[in-house]
């Protein structure tokens, strides 16, 4: 979920030497047989910080396993097996009733199994390992984008952040687009695919939830090259249009949506794959050889000044 | 670590289907290829619960990591990679120095690559997934144990228990006993050893972690089967024969040491192995058709009631 990048890449980014691949991108891989990796990933959410105490607790249990099911898309993996740690205060039935049953829905939806687990005392806090699989000749790489190619995003940007703002109070959001950004908050919903569709049309992937730009320059750094990106293309709900709140879609993060990059002769593909299987993706822009990541607003005027992304040491 | 097997089987224990092994034993296991299972084991350590916050922190490295190396031990399997996640209330460069020499000082020890991780905000803890190679046929679950077979324990017990109530200041220990056990405590070390080289002579085997005794007593229950085990074997520090405190070792916990079966005919080369590999390995009983657990104390005389093990929400 957090892309710590800086304090892992510090302290413990030591070179593996017979991982396939290691600390750097969505997940790590390793080896299963001649043809398959397994992708393992694993993210924790601690009480004030990354959830609410008073938070639906049912909506907790989903978002913890989803969060990690996003991680294992971005690898063009399918999820299928996770572990679960559990901290709490005390040893509370009703809490671990409600966080369960959300936490089976999100299972049930993408197809995972809970094979391993452990509850302790300590400050509340949940940490999901998830393990996927992915045809190793399909595995989409940050260091996979080319230039010249699309980058398309599913889903739709903004409404996470926009729900966050809701909640704490820095916006005021009217009853319809309230609902709908606070439930992307609390109960992300990843894309639902069989990946092994799709991950041969595209070249690399990486989850969005930290935010698309600061996301996006990891695929443009891994790749060693640069893009535009148009806010008019951008997937936001009408409130965003009519506000101007392109930031919440751009800086915000929690969408727990996929960016991925595809060379053009696929744009056709994919369209048909995506309306066939109810995907909402969007192509918001296109890679270049240039080593900048440059973005256009509205009217189609470069944007002079980049933000940072949403990071929980921020 | 902490064995909670009522909550997590009461909301988590979902029969898998596709794992070969789920929740219930020290691993789950996870098809490699024809001849190997991958096996991942999930640990957490939270603050004021599993450690205190004065701790050596380079040994808190070391033993977030040797706490989930013991899991894999317990399935008969080598660990191989590792998965990080460290919660902390501050991004705070010198805890995180000392925290990751301990840790890799323990992977170097035990040949384990760490292939991913995240940081965050939260009340300080560290969650590690290890992940760990066994040979199919070779697997140590904890229903493989038979009646008529030895029991074995690596290492000696009682000493971490002992470390804990000295620090907690229930117990004044001398000097030299004092140090050795709160070394046990804070940086144990479970056996040194190529698991390949022995796992074939054993039928079972599990982390005693939780204590000796409630942790043999689930070979037993998912062996079906029943055991006489003898405080004068048990392999304890002086200071717990000079002192009866055998209790330390019975249910004492926080001994990172395997309990294994295995049948008599192998004794011999369970020794000559042991020696020429260093590790020391006692029998202290024997499994019967009973399905009772028998303790005997130091003059032979049957110990009526068993006490209950150590537990995080005892």
């Amino acid at each position: 979920m957090v892309k710590e990048f800086s304090l892992i890449n510090k302290y413990f980014n030591q070179k593996s030497s017979t991982a396939p691949l290691g600390i750097g991108d969505d997940g790590a891989l390793l080896e299963k047989n001649s043809q398959n990796y397994y992708v393992l990933s694993q993210d924790t959410l601690n009480v004030d910080s990354h959830f609410f105490r008073d938070t639906n607790i049912k909506y907790l249990g989903w978002k913890t396993l989803a969060v990690n099911v996003s991680d294992i898309l971005a690898m063009g993996g399918n999820p299928k097996f996770a572990l679960l740690s559990i901290s709490t205060e005390e040893a509370n039935d009703s809490w671990l009733k409600k966080f369960s049953s959300g936490l089976f829905d999100c299972a049930n939806q993408y197809g995972v199994e809970l094979i391993g687990g452990d509850t302790s005392r300590g400050s509340l806090s949940v940490t999901i390992t998830i393990i996927g699989e992915v045809k190793k000749k399909y595995v989409l790489r940050r260091d996979g984008a080319n230039a010249e190619e699309d980058i398309w995003i599913s889903g739709e940007l903004g409404l996470a952040s926009l729900g966050f703002a809701h909640q704490i109070k820095t916006l005021s959001l009217p009853g319809h687009i309230s609902k709908k950004a606070l439930l992307a908050l609390h109960k992300p919903t990843p894309i639902i695919i069989d990946m092994s569709k799709i991950n041969h049309l595209f070249t690399s992937a990486i989850d969005i939830s930290d935010g698309l730009v600061p996301d996006i320059q990891h695929i443009l750094n891994k790749s060693n090259i640069g893009a535009d990106i148009f806010c008019e293309h951008l997937p936001v709900p009408l409130w965003i249009k009519e506000n101007d709140g392109y930031d919440f879609a751009l800086y915000g993060g929690e969408d727990y949506q996929l960016a991925l990059t595809s060379p053009k002769s696929n744009r056709k593909k994919i369209e048909k794959i995506a309306a066939q299987n109810n995907l909402q993706l969007s192509v918001i822009g296109k890679t270049n050889t240039s080593k900048a990541l440059k973005l256009y607003d509205v009217n189609g005027d470069l944007i002079k000044k980049l933000k940072k992304g949403f990071t929980h040491f921020g």
